[in-house]
């Protein structure tokens, strides 16, 4: 591509309203721009990369056995409202009105669509297993978009859906999806991990996101530093074997800890560790109140509040609501006495000796608390994993990262089949609901995760398998004859062995073309300057800043092993 | 792609609500499902054959100099405001607000999106020509969705737009996008025609429309027995040599006429040909009252009239608002002594000797009529073509067609750019509006076209260069062992040397096989049936419907032949 014909808007400044650095490189390298808040344009060389990742993701789901196919963007009401989804997914789903008054929804999502159109289409289980998948643009109305492509409004993603008469069908097609999940990111250069991740109100068992590790993720992961463990922060068992200490029990006794609320200023006033004190919180639990013990130094996982109890729904109640129910305000809260109420425990809390806790009266705490003689609780996992402890898989210790996510890999089950009613006969002629599975990628996302994990000071450093060209052909000086022939002779003899190439036929200074070479961040730069009398080229390596000088004849050759 | 992995699910009735071949086909074969008015799902093949001619389109614009980019599909109402638009275009433009009551246009065309975008990027002449095109979901909200793909209300389409500092430049861009836009629907395999078509209310001046030749078109086309002259009926200028009979002219006279209006009632009552009378109609142009006359057998075209006059509307006037205005009702009216009016003639009418034209009262007419000496007028071609019409160019005579229009290019001019103030500076830093052309393809309508024209009463009969897949391979019975095994390894050698093959693995009867295979409509069907053990297959071509037997070891090398 000659760049005088094509539009790649550089700028030198930051960007004002750009606050990541995946952001920042893709408006001032002229990749895309904004439309309106959470829009964009892709530009040429976004559209570039954004097709080479797209052509990653289709050799990837062809070989994991999925068939593209297309759906509307416009999606009738009516299919939202037999999920339930028209009511719960509040306003991130954009809604209109055709010229009819009809309502649709414009697709945040395609299970609705899909099941609706399997349920028409599949009723024998001799049609099943089947895996569909599209490339497509997506619709959510997200209350505050930010960081250019990672949260957008409308953006890019594969979005896949399986269908089985058997768990072990969507078993196997999950494996081929995870490891298509693994190839596209790994392709893609990224620095990734596929994390055990929260099945959420979808209802569905397993579930994995692939987060890119990044600082500016807004997903926190807990990883091994020796396995390949790594889940959402939010799903990581804690599995410690925890040990109580020698001391004798001694007597339990209330002590007055006026204006002492919080763990840090109990512990400090009665001369404790946080890990000696027990927090005592009041959870709302499809309901019905439950009194949540942990260790001082730990924090309440609601999930785990949730799958401890089997419960649809969880959450803190108010501090009124608490205070109002135990008679006593939300900092001297304690499981002693409590007997109108489910006590449930983390399992750290069963291992403290002499303990703390609040005695359910206005600033009093008891203390030499011991579990099983002072009372009574279920013990579980219910705490969040913290840096530093075991991985549950008994290889290495946690640690965490940042992470984005970029794909999501999930056992839908029957949560869709069964509100749609789609159904298919089995072997024995009886009407089962299909099993489905659902994977999504944010293709626009990757490209932003790909942008915020390569680049350096100056630019871009592309990886070679998504960079928009692979090289930069740059002449110096365009009036210098000898420079434009060899030039455009390079061009056309490159063009002929199938690279992608940038020539930057503009007449600007060397300065603006290089710094503009940088910016972009093409794998090889191909400089002809003064010695193309001679047939001599300068190439330079982007991502290390090496430098050689290569004839004409030797340059082919010498491409092929840098560009391999 | 086996076919037990895909999912084509084939119909052997026609479906009820798809009136014309290419909607009932695209069902019955399984390529496309509705999923409400004018919104459908691309099945694996629909979206096959789409991706095929995307491809085409993509080389051929990559050829023409085109770049490709990608906008979205949420348009800020306040560009289309800019434009005018916003308020011109109607209810077929959906709207949409977000959650911050913000208002949005989902893209029915993106002149707006890509304006705003260069006139913030380009601001030099050297920056241009520029062109642009992305290939993008587009959505109108048609007010009688019909024909399937053919006008639907979401639908795929290539939009290009190019930007000048010349009109020279348009010029030359115009005519690399007309030469790109042949090529793709001959690539495409479509008997289409380049026609002239209205630039309507765009103000552009050039302007093409492509038109596939097809029974069910909208649009009427005037074409050529013997030149490449084609126009929009619309748009065909008439050059007829009339001549005047050579009767000498007798006193105008008054007859009564009772009750006799229309042409044909007065031509009868008086014992004239239809070409011997005047027809007299009112328009209002531009607010202003004109007579326009033709001939009795010609129909006043009023874009012509329009044009003639240089005028921004013209419309006929109702019978009433006639009535009034000359005293007398539209069955009787008539040039003679019209004073306070232009008189406005089709060049036809200068031609009639001793004619007949009414006396502007009720059931009264003139005979003996002689333009010239009984009423002045402007004369000007202001008819429709007619079949048997000598053709505009000198060659042939002019016969009509229905058409489907596949595609439209344009030279918008300033329109846009002086709405939206896209200026650039011209080497004397003057600042001045950029020139501007844009270029459509509708391209799951041109899928549609293709499925018009290429079937016959078994199914479709695709074209080489955009069929789904180029073989169908069909073992005859699965259960069959030699025939699986032999079935299987053509498939992988097949596969090996770039064949897209369609394998039919499924177990189902012979009939139902044959059935599909004609239905889906590849150019090669290759079965795999009795003489599987002596490595014999079956040859069957889609179009002719001619059988070939070969050995395994024969048929690679006819395959390259066949599917040259």
């Amino acid at each position: 591509m000659k760049q005088s014909m094509t539009l790649i808007p550089t700028m030198r400044e930051i960007p004002a309203d750009a606050d990541v650095k995946s952001h920042q490189l893709l408006l001032r390298a002229g990749f895309i721009r904004q439309n309106a808040s959470g829009i964009y344009s892709f530009l040429p060389l976004g559209k570039k990369v954004l097709q080479n990742i797209e052509q990653i993701v289709r050799e990837e789901m062809m070989a994991a056995g999925a068939v593209e196919v297309l759906m509307p963007a416009l999606q009738q009401a009516e299919l939202w409202q037999e999920s339930g989804r028209w009511y719960s997914y509040g306003p991130e789903l954009m809604r209109l009105k055709d010229r009819h008054d009809r309502e649709f929804a414009l697709g945040a999502t395609h299970e609705e669509v899909i099941t609706s159109l399997i349920k028409d289409e599949v009723k024998s289980y001799k049609k099943l297993p089947l895996t569909l998948y599209q490339i497509q643009t997506k619709f959510r109305d997200e209350k505050r978009p930010r960081f250019g492509l990672l949260r957008g409004r409308e953006f890019i993603m594969k979005d896949a859906y399986s269908f089985h008469s058997s768990q072990e069908s969507l078993d196997d097609v999950y494996q081929k999806m995870y490891k298509a999940y693994s190839n596209i990111f790994e392709r893609c250069g990224l620095n990734y991990r596929a994390v055990i991740a929260d099945s959420g109100a979808m209802g569905g068992k397993d579930t994995h996101e692939f987060m890119v590790l990044s600082e500016i993720g807004e997903d926190t992961i807990a990883y091994s530093t020796e396995s390949d463990f790594a889940a959402n922060i939010e799903m990581a068992p804690v599995d410690v074997k925890y040990e109580k200490s020698s001391d004798a029990p001694d007597s339990l006794k209330k002590v007055d800890t006026p204006d002492q609320k919080s763990i840090d200023q109990v512990s400090g006033f009665l001369n404790k560790k946080p890990e000696e004190c027990i927090k005592t919180m009041i959870f709302k639990v499809d309901n019905e109140y439950v009194a949540v013990l942990a260790r001082g130094d730990h924090e309440i996982n609601d999930i785990k509040v949730k799958n401890a109890l089997g419960a649809v729904s969880v959450e803190l109640a108010a501090p009124e609501e608490t205070k109002e129910k135990m008679d006593c305000p939300v900092g001297s809260l304690g499981p002693i006495g409590i007997e109108d109420m489910k006590i449930l425990a983390d399992t750290a809390v069963e291992f403290i000796v002499n303990g703390v806790c609040g005695a359910n009266e206005e600033g009093v705490h008891f203390i030499n608390v011991n579990p099983g003689r002072d009372f009574n609780a279920d013990y579980a996992d219910l705490r969040f994993i913290q840096e530093g402890d075991p991985s549950p898989d008994g290889k290495g210790i946690i640690q965490f990262a940042k992470g984005i996510e970029v794909g999501h890999v999930f056992k839908l089950g029957t949560r869709y089949s069964e509100a749609m009613n789609a159904a298919y006969l089995d072997e024995n002629g009886r009407s089962q609901p299909m099993i489905m599975g659902c994977y999504g990628i944010g293709v626009s996302r990757t490209l932003a995760a790909v942008a915020e994990q390569f680049n350096d000071e100056k630019g871009f450093v592309w990886p070679k398998n998504i960079t928009p060209y692979d090289i930069h052909l740059i002449p110096v000086n365009v009036k210098d004859e000898a420079q434009t022939k060899l030039a455009d002779e390079l061009y056309a003899s490159l063009l002929q062995h199938r690279y992608e190439v940038l020539h930057d036929d503009r007449q600007e200074r060397p300065g603006v073309k290089f710094a503009d070479s940088d910016l972009i961040g093409l794998p090889v730069r191909i400089t002809v300057g003064k010695k193309a009398a001679d047939g001599i080229v300068e190439v330079k390596l982007r991502e290390t800043g090496e430098v050689f000088e290569y004839t004409k004849a030797e340059l082919l050759e010498k491409l092929q092993s840098i560009l391999a």
